[in-house]
């Protein structure tokens, strides 16, 4: 059995991102950017005041002394003139700092009246000026390729002067569950059947993870149903299984994908849930055999999937995302598979946050893994653990999967 | 001025939620569940095997008894006869338990030959079986009203045999930027103009929120501009304005909207980046007028309009999830307003989060926000706090904002 690290490694070894297309910069949030964003202007664009008030000349400005009101310089209306010796001009919060002016007195420390300012606290030379290009240069990168683009990197890239971004192209991930036992919700259950439920969860954790899912018909469990029905995949970047894995008398799927020209690279890994873990390839697509059990086809697709398909997408940040906690109770010592316990999360008293395992980790139980806020991870081999101590873990609650 | 959890309250005190749609469920991902999904059947809908084995009659078996094989009961398939007295069906995990049988003898611990087993360890009675319901049982709510679904819980409502899902209609949010000095991306910019970031900024924002925006045209700085783009918001369910909130000379939302029926709650909270925030009401739309400047404009709509919009949309969840950390630097004593730093995070060496303020906390720094991983917050008067000490997160990496 190949341990979780070896088989993730294997996944990604040969999988290539997909290309770049244009998206209006407004259509871009959670695309990932298929090149470095660089800055076409410089941010502030010029020397901008920082603050409310009056353009000066330090030198001029002395406590009580008065200074000529000139004009003034709104946002978008930058004064056209130049301050002079003994000058003034009114200016606001991000507006351009007149030519002539050297720092600006903020309006707390003035008074107008009239043409004229009397001021009160005379600013230092350079004082409450945002100096051009501050923020941001001309030809700065802004947003580094392989980012996944937020609300932020787009408001950046917006300042920065783009309108449009190019993103790597969501990898199409087609989606196979196997089962004489599944009926699709809502279609006729036979007796002892049960609804398909890995279809739509894995179409889900897809969308979640920034593909595109495609659902193809549930297969019977037949070499030929299940080559029929995965035929045609390579249009698509990634094929999911469910079901059909390891080396049952009724597990068809590496049988019937060999019909298509399926080349496996392994089958079986030390995790639980999910020993069975089928890696292949039919052409230039890769394919991922998941357990038909909901729970292990879940945190397999977490663990194995997620990676694939954000590698697809170019995504700079493939692995997992990671957590320490304190156990929030005992653990025995784990036997030679990794485990993913299913837990709860609450907060220590000092803060810290505290990850329980339920009692029951039964891999039938998806109502369990649905309340479950965090996955604890148990490497092979690891020794007993107690309550308090810390312990890794996946933050279920922050990743809508 | 107000204080943050006042404005939040004031904000939230009057909004209603929207109504709910039909989604198929294949499409329900990231949608908020309008009621609670109960479970149409049992899971498992009977008394199944948790093993690959043979259903034997716990009291038929001694170590080197044989047991008749007289059937078996595949996925899909029961066994539609019954267990007898010495009699065994071969079993696969998840496959129904045929009458009479009463344990899993797993086949790890028995040899089959023939039509005949031989029993090595027998099981006790019961054991292996996974009682029907064990999941969940019929009628019982597996998703409450309010969740934001994820790939579990549309897994579990699929197991519960749901085709269709009734969620809340996304709230729709217009969008209107102000100022004679901003230019869409893209657009002709004036010298001393900059390009317009917070419309498509805060588009993004409203999407990571579950809403929809609507990104008016950008209005010039003039009361009659701002009346005529936000004139027709009644179809909207919140209205967010960016820049001209405060009172300055060239602040003009505030009358801008008046014109079109607005009612002002408040324009002012104790907080920092952001004091000008303007809440108040056109008929049925909520309005809040966010601060010009795109960090100020960012972080009160993290704060204000995050909230508002999970919970126009239904959200159980509605205020900025917050996390611990211990502090990388000094911070001092904070004034009366309450302070949102940008900062980086890194993992101690015993593994909790460590949260580091950028040393440059000007608000006009976009980059410096969109490098930002979370924020510190400080509350009004905060007493000076020294590295190490705990402080209060907002995880900005974990929200796609």
């Amino acid at each position: 059995m190949l341990s979780v690290a070896e088989a993730q490694a294997r996944i990604l070894a040969d999988l290539v991102s997909t290309g770049p297309e244009l998206v209006p910069l407004a259509d871009s949030w959670g695309r990932i950017a298929a090149a470095d964003i660089a800055a076409r202007l410089d941010n502030p664009p010029a020397d901008v005041s920082a603050m409310d008030g009056y353009a000066v000349r330090a030198g001029d400005c002395a406590p009580g002394g008065t200074l000529s009101l000139v004009g003034e310089s709104p946002a978008g209306h930058p004064f056209p003139g130049r301050v002079g010796p003994g000058e003034t001009v009114r200016i606001y919060t991000g507006s351009v700092v007149p030519d002539g002016a050297d720092a600006i007195l903020i309006q707390e420390n003035a008074q107008e009246d009239g043409g004229t300012v009397t001021v009160a606290v005379p600013p230092g030379a350079g004082q409450h000026i945002r100096r051009r290009g501050q923020d941001f240069a001309v030809d700065q990168v802004v947003v580094p390729a392989g980012r996944a683009l937020t609300a932020r990197d787009i408001g950046l890239a917006a300042a920065a002067n783009h309108a449009w971004v190019a993103v790597r192209r969501r990898p199409v991930v087609a989606i196979l569950s196997t089962g004489d036992e599944i009926a699709l919700p809502g279609d006729p259950i036979a007796p002892g059947g049960i609804a398909n439920s890995n279809t739509p969860m894995l179409a889900a954790l897809v969308r979640a993870c920034g593909g595109v899912p495609v659902m193809l018909p549930s297969a019977r469990d037949t070499v030929s149903d299940i080559a029929r029905l995965a035929h045609g995949i390579e249009t698509a970047d990634l094929l999911l299984t469910a079901g059909g894995a390891s080396v049952g008398r009724y597990d068809l799927v590496q049988q019937g994908l060999e019909r298509i020209g399926l080349t496996v690279d392994f089958w079986k890994i030390a995790m639980r849930p999910g020993k069975p873990l089928m890696h292949g390839r039919i052409g230039r697509v890769s394919v991922l055999g998941l357990p038909g059990n909901p729970v292990a086809a879940l945190v397999c697709g977490l663990v194995f999937a997620l990676p694939a398909i954000r590698a697809l997408a170019g995504h700079a940040e493939r692995s997992l995302p990671e957590d320490v906690a304190i156990l929030g109770g005992d653990l025995p010592e784990n036997d030679r598979r990794a485990d993913y316990l299913r837990a709860t999360l609450s907060r220590a008293p000092d803060g810290r946050l505290l990850a329980t395992a339920f009692s029951r980790q039964d891999s039938a139980m998806l109502h369990t893994l649905a309340r479950s806020q965090a996955l604890i991870l148990r490497p092979p081999h690891a020794p007993p653990a107690r309550a308090g101590e810390p312990c890794r873990v996946v933050r279920l609650d922050m990743l809508a999967i």
